[in-house]
């Protein structure tokens, strides 16, 4: 595809590239044009210029912020007038979030004074709340229209709305009285007063709910858009059905990110510098790592009573310290998870403590067992190391045990303490549990050793 | 709420609990069954008999698959048939999947012959395929119509579609020649031929398609439906964006329980028995364990030769492994994420493995300087540890270095090959990563310490 791309720019064979380049969903030639950007940024801009009105606001909505900029910098005021006029409100706004100050202040300049009034507002919300992420192109009705003048207004409208198919019906004052959809419309007389067939009972949210709250109510109530309304039930935009999928991604995403002790980002991978990517990832490391600490205190204060007893107490501690800590992080992704989704809340604590319970006591005996044959067959019989004896392996495998039983309890309960004093439960995942299941584990195995082998 | 519906019923007003119930949302009605199931059997089957018989099957598919069960051995034929014929296919045969046999062969025996035909075919395809999350309720169009027959056509089907606001325009034998929405069809004349509007260039996928691959159409293209295809090109069914949404949160939840070492399940956190949860967790946490012999053999070999050095170095050692393994599972993570979410691909190594290395010379500096710091600082100056001179800690930060940037590098490259050979990059994330970082980071430390100490 970019073969044949570059050899028709080469050939300058305008003609057939514009035909073969409209043809495309705008999606996969915004995926070309972010090749073409990284090979050769004029070729870019020469195949952007190619695109009809239409296609090139929907491409340059889907291109990389890296590509957007190069190409807003080479726009004429003509050009980026008529791109940015296709355009919804809520690209244009994310578009501008990931833009430096000058490019912003362009994008500001050439749009009519009543669009710059609508930018600033959105701009004014908090990052992933709703209204942040709205639009205000919306259908929005008469509450004593007929269903013929609805559908007069809708097919009026239909160009310049995100989504027809649920539209909003409003007294004088923008008040929100109720949602219908063009379902619902169309099953009705063209004489039906609008009043008498709309839904009044409407799930909305508020301009300052989280982004992640108004996806879920996509989810559970199966909706195509929410409408976003302010304290006064005025409704000020909406949010459509493919910006909760995506938020839905993202949302995902960071929680991924956190349980694997990076802070969230908002680029794809490929788009992040290599500094954005060292500043994400080395503050938890530099956590993690100085409250290893703790480990390396408990280890020093055993380690000569240890040594004393046997030097195979020793050589198991990485095992045992790698199993707790995947029997925890287990348990609190688990929960983590479950609190994300909405399967669970803090209220179902005793539930979660008495399932995490009997699954860790199945759980330990499993292991402590294999752990007791592995010593024993693999360690004494198969490499004939010294000191695996069976009442040091049976001390291990208690350890083991012990620790399993453990690690379960810290997983399952922070999250849930995390959630329930409102800090995020992603981020006391499995890096933050390993490092207390590390030190808990260490201590009890030392604690039994010295009292059983001493 | 809970406490309001059981003074209700204890008060017998039924005529109140029956005009407060079906006013609510059916997914909130839904979670109050589940409460009153799991609190007393019978008075959710009597709840469930107040509502009216729109609202029956839509609480029906929202409710939990055991109180499913229960309402379906507590349903007279008559009451089975006519929520049942309620219900979409594709919320039927998610029903069906998860009854045991005897409930099934109930649910297929009430239903007429053609929907018996439709749900065997549709339980025919494998698991997460596309056909498996299907339904065959859509609005299909003849390409010689005119918009007016066109509408005419959607009045009379809409109330038994899942959507109305796609259409599909097929020839005589199913095969599917266009799609057409409901905004296009408003936006012409009622005498315009619906073949001259139809867009042709339809995005489909095939009955066996992946169901995350289609989900991931719907993120690409802002879809709200996506039609599916048989070999010959015949539309067999449609999946809506709704199915899309639970898709992409089932395979974010499926892909973090990978990366936790959980085999992933389909079911609830709450729902799932204790063996359900024990089963999924046992396989890899006993994998892991048998993996860490490595650890142990290594240790076990250089032991000696470490502890005639300093007893400081053993004290090193979980934190090496520890900081070893976040590091790893930090880049595992975050390539893992991106293949899933399609910003990256196989292809992409090179790039990744030069960001990676130089995000890991940087981190490796400041964790190696962090670390002779802590070991300087906290453990010789506030602790008076023995030990702590400056050529041990200078060895220790050292072998912290080559730690952290073999540990992304292994990070990186393992999801990166596992995709490539086509095994799901999620099940090589974190706990895998670490056990291989762990033996590295030993095999390098101990090198080091023996080569540089003694």
């Amino acid at each position: 595809m970019l073969e044949r791309f570059k050899i028709l720019l080469e050939a300058k064979n305008y003609a057939q590239l514009k035909l073969e380049l409209n043809d495309m969903y705008p999606q996969d030639i915004a995926l070309l044009l972010d090749e073409f950007w990284a090979d050769d940024e004029r070729q870019a801009l020469i195949l952007f210029r190619l695109l009809t009105k239409e296609n090139a606001a929907e491409v340059f909505v889907e291109v990389s912020s890296d590509t957007q900029e190069y190409l807003i910098n080479a726009f004429s005021d003509a050009e980026l007038k008529s791109v940015f006029d296709e355009m919804f409100l809520d690209d244009t706004v994310d578009v501008i979030e990931e833009m430096p100050a000058s490019v912003v202040s362009r994008i500001i300049n050439q749009s009519d004074p009543e669009t710059r009034k609508l930018i600033n507002q959105i701009l004014k919300y908090p990052k992933d709340s709703a209204g942040s992420v709205m639009t205000v192109e919306y259908v929005s009705l008469k509450r004593n229209w007929t269903v013929k003048e609805c559908f007069d207004c809708i097919r009026r409208q239909a160009v310049d709305k995100e989504t027809i198919y649920t539209c909003y019906v409003t007294d004088e004052t923008r008040r929100l009285l109720g949602v219908v959809s063009v379902k619902t419309l169309l099953l009705n007389d063209y004489d039906t007063i609008v009043e008498t067939i709309m839904e009044t009972d409407v799930i909305s949210a508020d301009t300052y709910a989280d982004q992640e709250y108004v996806a879920s109510l996509f989810s559970k109530y199966d909706l195509t858009a929410v409408p976003i309304v302010d304290q006064e039930n005025r409704i000020v935009g909406i949010i459509t059905v493919d910006d909760a999928l995506d938020v839905i991604e993202e949302e995902a995403t960071e929680d991924i990110e956190k349980m694997a002790a990076i802070r969230p980002s908002d680029r794809p991978y490929l788009e992040q510098s290599v500094w954005q990517i060292w500043l994400n990832r080395v503050p938890w490391l530099l956590i993690l790592m100085v409250s290893a600490t703790f480990t390396g205190l408990i280890i020093n204060s055993y380690e000569s009573k240890l040594a004393a007893i046997s030097t195979v107490l020793f050589a198991c501690v990485p095992m045992l310290m790698d199993t707790g800590g995947n029997a925890g992080s287990q348990a609190s992704v688990t929960v983590i998870r479950a609190l994300a989704i909405g399967d669970l809340e803090p209220k179902d604590v005793f539930k979660v403590m008495f399932k995490e319970f009997r699954v860790s006591i199945l759980l330990g005996l499993v292991l402590a067992l294999a752990c007791f044959a592995k010593l024993q067959l693999i360690d004494r019989l198969l490499f004939r190391f010294d000191g695996y004896d069976v009442v040091t392996s049976l001390v291990v495998s208690l350890a083991m045990f012990i620790t399993i039983v453990l690690a379960k309890f810290v997983g399952c309960l922070l999250p849930l303490f995390a959630k329930k004093i409102k800090l995020d439960p992603a981020v006391v995942a499995s890096p933050f549990i390993t490092t207390i299941v590390d030190a808990l584990s260490l201590i009890i195995y030392c604690t039994i050793s010295i009292a059983i082998l001493s």
